[in-house]
């Protein structure tokens, strides 16, 4: 017999889980479209030209690639930055059969599959939560998708978060200062962006390894940790500011680092303190990728949440609201004279748009039936044997306490709500 | 270059399709969740073995299949079904990690794969909604099955529609009057299905191509014609009404056939007055297949709505709401100086819960602000040029009606809402 279970890396959703994931889809797109942006959904399939090239040699290894029966090559969605800028040369041009107006302000959450090694505890299969503005480069935009991405957190019920920004221009002093050595200058870059998590002598030692004296590898990091932001920085942080974000969650941090053969200025990451497994989003401004497909530079800023993070950081933190809309009532059955009654109530309770679930076997005992309710976490059950019936009564149980007590149909509302 | 286009049978959904199919996942959900449903998730990847010889011999060679990085063979989700069963399989026996009580009611809306031919019209890659109740024989499941079916599609703004219903017993004629010969049993039954559709006479015609002769095949088309309602059905059509379908709206209709090789008894479908390109929603009971994985019976019934179907007829009949949560206002940038009064407005609107866009570019031109609006159809525009900036007050653009009036910022609420 064939064995029924899923693939390695790959996860099934059961509903209390389930249910978590959609409060949190829902609270980001209810802030997102708040903040005006507006909702993409792409196929999880592309022909694989489009997706080949653009991940680096290690991400280009783990996309899913094969061949379909038209022995077309085809790969599953790896981001969702790469069919956006397909996306945009498709539709974005006079002549397309759509129009994508510009600055496009588009959100997308859908999942991704990466082959990755699931023994690093990553999975194969994620969701991806991406908010972007396409087409605009002015700070403001900067200021708004660094705003969107707070207000989210908040949303969620975070209190206590970071918002670290840096701009990408502040890292290559190496660069600047001698001759261009762009790889080794990356490889400092990295150990020095490890400062907040390492510590400075451990830094200094990493940048040594690169055949540079500690004199040399000091004088970096001082350069770096000296820097101020840049004009457009404080533009984008005044503009942060203004639009309800306390400063006091805003810092700039000369020494951040995130995909520096991605991002063009502008980076940041936002972290939730008492969650320690690392930041919970991250963006920047990449103003050379979007127009990939038209070779042309069309300006990108935006952000990605981290879903399965924001799931582990809220479990932490305790935020998921306790009831999540699930099932409110169990409508027991007595016995199959009293079937009907028990329709009625379940009928009644749905038309006041109370979640309601009737019991769907008449025969089973009522001890069952209320264990059933209590598997399910359904906080109340209501029993309408032959007295209740009489009298117009119903018996409510609270399965949290176990208390029950006989009320009248009309009171069930007051005591559910 | 690279072409940036879609794979043939994918579709991209820029932000108006997008918005119209949220809108219609969310209202499914929350009838679904009201009438005490469930979420799942499952993985789009499963290892073939799980897939394979499910779908028959046409269906099979529809699936996606492929061999990972690791020599698994894999395949793309074709269905909703036969996942279900591999998690009643994996959580559903006692000794699983995590419980899954029974009867398990769980709706499940994910996209799957299955390699058609596009040029019949139809999609490679499409959303399914199902809704089943797994672990119950009891007539009333089907009751309640049938019910969530059509409060849905009443929740969608649905009016006139019909439920077909049949049980798959009062099909098999000939397999139990003359000696059991199932393959042509099907045949004939597959033609008196096409009643409604093509008549009478063409129905006896086709079924005489089987070798039967004219009486025979008036014979068994009458048979089937006068059958009537089976107790267990009488019982499915009373607990219907009792549960607020009004008896106007079902029909039993003893041709109705559907997955003959599937379901097992109860037979239904949705059909809506106006749309002809078929029926919105199909399902039925089908006890034995949920044990495929354990090799045991679990009894099973459920239904799955054809989405794009729904989308197509809700676009027909006109029942999108107007304004689909979009954004409302799009605040614009006078110049520079005033960018800070125009940020100020905007955070303003967004604390009030109004979708708000701020206008990024604040060298654009007014012209260019306004139809940008336009091709958004955002429906309201604000401007606070250097005279509304001094008073305190906005200048508010109605951008459907094209008329414009000062009003102070207090007052932008109550026209806006």
């Amino acid at each position: 017999m064939i064995n029924a279970k899923t693939l390695k890396g790959f996860r099934d959703f059961l509903p209390s889980e389930a249910r978590k994931r959609q409060y949190v889809i829902d609270t980001l797109k209810e802030v997102f479209e708040l903040y005006g942006f507006e909702p993409l959904e792409t196929p999880a399939l592309e022909y694989a030209e489009i997706m080949e090239g653009k991940y680096g040699e290690e991400g280009d290894k783990l996309i899913y690639k094969f061949e379909d029966l038209g022995k077309r090559k085809v790969a599953l969605r790896y981001d969702q930055t790469v069919p956006l800028a397909r996306v945009v040369a498709q539709y974005g041009s006079a002549g397309s059969p759509q129009v994508l107006p510009m600055p496009f302000k588009r959100y997308q959450i859908q999942p991704v599959w990466r082959a990755e090694n699931p023994q690093k505890g990553r999975f194969r299969e994620f969701l991806q939560c991406d908010c972007d503005i396409v087409g605009s480069f002015s700070a403001l935009s900067d200021a708004e998708v660094i705003t969107t991405a707070a207000k989210s957190i908040e949303k969620l019920g975070f209190i206590n978060y970071k918002i670290l920004i840096n701009d990408r221009e502040n890292l290559f002093v190496f660069e600047q200062e001698k001759e261009p050595d762009l790889e080794k200058g990356i490889k400092i870059i990295r150990a020095v962006d490890k400062l907040k998590k390492i510590g400075r002598d451990k830094v200094v030692e990493e940048v040594m390894e690169l055949e540079l004296s500690l004199k040399e590898a000091t004088d970096i990091l001082d350069t770096i940790e000296k820097k101020k932001p840049t004009k457009r920085m404080n533009d984008i942080l005044s503009c942060i500011e203004k639009l309800g974000i306390e400063s006091s969650k805003v810092e700039f941090l000369p020494t951040l680092a995130r995909g520096l053969d991605y991002y063009t200025s502008t980076i940041f990451e936002l972290e939730i303190e008492g969650y320690e497994a690392g930041s919970v989003c991250g963006g920047g401004r990449y103003d050379n990728l979007i127009g990939m497909f038209r070779n042309e530079q069309i300006p990108a800023v935006g952000f990605a949440f981290g879903f399965d993070r924001l799931i582990e950081a809220m479990e932490e933190l305790n935020l998921f609201p306790k009831e999540l809309s699930g099932t409110k009532v169990l409508v027991t059955v007595f016995g199959s004279e009293l079937k009907d009654k028990s329709i009625e109530i379940v009928s009644l309770l749905r038309s006041k748009n109370i979640n309601t679930e009737l019991y769907l076997d008449e025969n089973t005992k009522m001890e069952k039936q209320l264990k059933y309710a209590d598997q399910k976490n359904i906080p109340y059950v209501i029993i309408i044997g032959p007295n209740e019936a009489q009298k117009e009564t119903v018996m409510l149980k609270d399965m949290r306490t176990g208390e029950q007590k006989e009320i009248s149909q009309s009171e069930i509302f007051d005591v559910i709500q």
